[in-house]
Order: structure tokens, then sequence, then C-alpha cells
């Protein structure tokens, strides 16, 4: 590309970075890129970062050695968080949502490809410092999500079925108790669309007792996967103790009370604020 | 925020301007966030604006009068679009994808947050001047690429259905002819997850005789809702013109040929690239 100025630079350098989260860029790469010196594309690092930091988009990581460079890590400030989570709070609480038999109709909220994308960075700002190889998850609700945080993660998602399609080969089944119903039910993957021995994160809209949840870990032990973390975007509390199958996760909302004959419910804060991770990482040298 | 210098400014700009695609911001909203003249915000526009044209990431269009302000207006150069088409042609081209009954395996694509992105950017690209209000799609390929483009275009998703869910609330249902099988089958859109009139771009991952896209489009009528534009990621030619049921779409790849026995396909590129708009907008004033 053309030289460019260093005002030119810091433009081009943030869509870069936003469109390459998680992957180390060495300084020689930008250096290159902009016909510049390293010294001049560390001091627009330096300037990135500062804002990237002080307005609570994240943090530039520097990775030392020869296969070094520097590295964009979504993340979500304390702040940004909270408004996250009240804003699906006061949504949540919008009459007109309990349909009958206590389900709550949630596809205006998951219909919303930003409101997604907020749920997505702030789970991957959780997990900013995990290795994790895979997002999983069951069709059909939970898959934006998965790809909300996949995105900013720099991981593939791999996408679990209730049915099973001819169309995608050789698949893993499982039965699971689908908790509140009690009943035996099946769920699949392909075999192709999980590399064994991966590290996932298993994300859904909805847990009650988790029966799902248990589903998709039993199915990582087929590929010998290994679990690193759980989110959900509301989770009812409407479970006793011992129903629970799930123990770890993070939840955005939890959902404390649904009340069909008025068509009421109550919201509160999930877990997932008591689990932020600063933003700042050492400064880039 | 704090009073940031233009080298803040730009970097903040850029990436404000990445999370609100098509979404007027006045100039107004900048002066006040960065403490600064206006005239010092036109300035730092045009060298995004620049920018932006140059490295092919799309454009900022100036909205005049009182409302007015900036739009960020994601799009796709020409060469970074063949880049895209061609990644996909020989991706698809990998041996081992065919699968029993000449399908093809898919989900290592689908389920590549970055890929996914950029078939969204580039469909975003070809729509950036036509009014659209939701992206529609049919669960469950289909839903990464529908959410993708709605992101750059900032509209919600409407996510059509095979099964009838009891927690979606009152549902459309209409019945469709699968093409390719000929056998009727039932579609169904929750009632509450399209608003009446809106404009919609329809997007599905595979279209063979188009069956699938047809039953959508006849829901788009049970809404009074208008069909602006049809994306698929993969066509197949192999179908008789008289037996194809949608005329005007586009496409990313077409699939010339699959040979069950050997394992092989052909594939060549799309006609999206001839579909494509140009990058630069009159200048900003």
């Amino acid at each position: 590309m053309k030289k460019l100025k260093r005002s030119g630079r810091l433009v081009d350098m943030t869509y870069y970075m936003l469109q390459h989260p998680h992957e180390v860029i060495s300084l020689t790469y930008f250096a290159d890129r902009y016909q510049s010196a390293k010294s001049s594309i560390s001091e627009d690092l330096v300037i990135v970062k500062e804002i990237f930091e002080q307005e609570g988009y994240g943090t530039l990581l520097t990775i030392p050695g020869a296969s070094g460079g520097v590295k964009y890590m979504p993340k979500v400030g304390e702040k940004e968080a909270s408004e996250i989570v009240d804003k699906l709070i006061s949504q949540l609480a919008v009459p007109g949502r309990v349909l009958p038999g206590g389900y709550l109709y949630m596809m205006d909220l998951l219909g919303s490809p930003r409101f997604i994308q907020d749920v997505g960075r702030l789970f991957a700002s959780v997990l900013a410092h995990k290795k994790i190889d895979a997002v999983m998850t069951v069709a059909t609700k939970g898959i934006p999500l998965a790809y909300a945080v996949a995105e900013y993660l720099n991981v593939p998602v791999s996408i679990v079925r209730r049915d099973h399609r001819v169309t995608e080969g050789s698949m893993v089944s499982i039965n699971y108790v689908s908790g509140s119903s009690k009943r035996i039910q099946t769920m699949t993957l392909a075999r192709r669309s999980l590399a064994p021995g991966s590290r996932v994160f298993i994300v859904d809209d909805f847990m009650k007792a988790g029966g799902t949840i248990r589903g998709m870990i039993d199915l990582l032990e087929e590929f010998q996967a290994e679990l690193v973390g759980i989110g959900v975007l509301v989770e009812s509390v409407d479970v006793d103790a011992e129903e629970r199958l799930v123990d770890e996760y993070m939840s955005i909302t939890r959902l404390s009370e649904v009340n069909v004959r008025d068509k009421t419910i109550k919201v509160e804060a999930g877990n997932v604020l008591e689990k932020l991770v600063p933003i700042a990482e050492e400064d880039l040298s």
C-alpha cells in the first residue's frame, strides 16, 4: 500500500486491529505495510493502546520474542459491561414477553446483531486470557451468540444439532435428559466440526436446569475436548439445587420469577460482572 | 470523555464508525465527544474517508441538512471481492467435501467467523445504497451469514424455521415445495419477528432449485413485506431452467459439477462480482 503518514496509519491500524482480534501481528508487518520505521510503528501502537484502554475497547498486548508482535484483545470496561447487563434487564422486563408455558419471547433481542455483538464482546472480554480453540452452541438460538464470541476470540464455531441432517457427513450422537421435561433426547455434532482435543467455550441463550448444556459437555468427551467455560444470556433460577446439572457458568441475567397469569417477570443481573478482567495490560515497550 | 488530540480522535473515530455502520452520526456528536471544533472534526473525517476508500474498507457518506451528519458504509473493493470469491472456490475444491447424495460438507467454512464476516461485508457492499429493513434466512446454516450481513447493514435478522417451536408465540406458517425432492414442507416465522411492510434481503448458504428461498418469498407476502434482494454462498447450476424457482439473486460461487463417485467438484465464481458498486462517494464537504 501507499506510504502513510501517522494520521493515516492510525486509521488503518485501528481498522486492521479490529478485523484481526486475538492474532499476533508483527511490527515488521506494519512497518512493511506502511513503509515506516519500526520505531514509528511502536509510537503509533502506544497511541492506539492508550485510546483503546481509556475508552474501554480492549488493549494491545505485546508478545516478546522472535515470533512476537502485538495482539489486540477486545475487552469491555466495567461501565459498559453494566450498561449491557442493564439493557438486557430492561428489555426483558417489557410486558408481553411471557408466552404460554412460561417461555420468554427473546427473538427481538437475539435478532439484533449489535446487541448480540455487545454480549459476544462481553463474554470474549472475560475469556481474553484463556486459551480457547472453539466456541460450541446448539442450534438454533445460541448460534448468533456463538459467532459473536468466536469472532472476537478468533476461533471457529461448532454447532450441535437436535436433528440428524444428512448433509454433514459422519456424526457423533449422544443422548441427554432435558432438565425440565426429563425426556431423553438426542444431540449430534458432525465429526469434522470439532478438532479432537480442542479447548471449548460453550454458549447458549437460555439455561434452566442445564440439561442441554450438560449434553454438550458429554459430547465434548466424545471428541476428547476440554470445557473451558460456559456462558448463557439468561439463566432461570427457578430450579432446585439438586436439579441443576451445571455448576460453573457465567450469565448476563438471571430470571427469578415468571408470572404466566400476569405476564410479568423479574430479572436481575447475572454473575458476569463479577468475572470481568481489568482492561489495561503491561505497557508496550 | 477526555479532550482528545487529532491522533486520538482518529483512533476513536475509526473504532466508533466500525461499531456503527449505516448510522448517521452528526458532526455535533463527534465535536462534543472530543471537545473539538466542528472544523477539526471535518478535517478528521476527510482523513478517515480517504484511508477507508484507498484501502477498500468502504466510505463515509455526507448526509446534508439539519438531521445530517456522516454515515460509514462498509464496502469491499474489486480486488478484495475477487479474493473472497477465489478463497471460497479453492476451499470448496478441497477433496473429501463431497458427501453421500452429492451434498457438500461446508461447516468448516460456515464455522469460520472471519470468512463469514468477509462474505457478509461483500453482500452488504452490494446492498450499500438500497433501503433494507431486515435480513431473513432459514435455520440453521444461513444464520451466521444473515447476522454478518445484518451487522454491516445495521438491521435486525428474522429467522424462519422448518420446525414449530412453542417458544416464539404466534407464528405464521406456509407450505412450500422443496425444489429438489418435490416434497411439500412447512416453514414458519414468528409473527413478531418481522415488522409488517419491511424491505427484506434474503440470504442462505446453498441454493439448488430455490424452493426454500421461494418459500421465504411467499412468507414475505404474509407480512406485506417486500423482497429487496437474494444472496447465496453457493448456487448449484445443476438445475433445469424450468425448475428454477428464483430468478434474480447474487451468488458468491457456482457449483457446476459434483462427481459423487470420484468425490470431486467443479466450482466457478458466482455473479456477485458483476454487482459490485464503486467504493468512493462524493467528497465530504
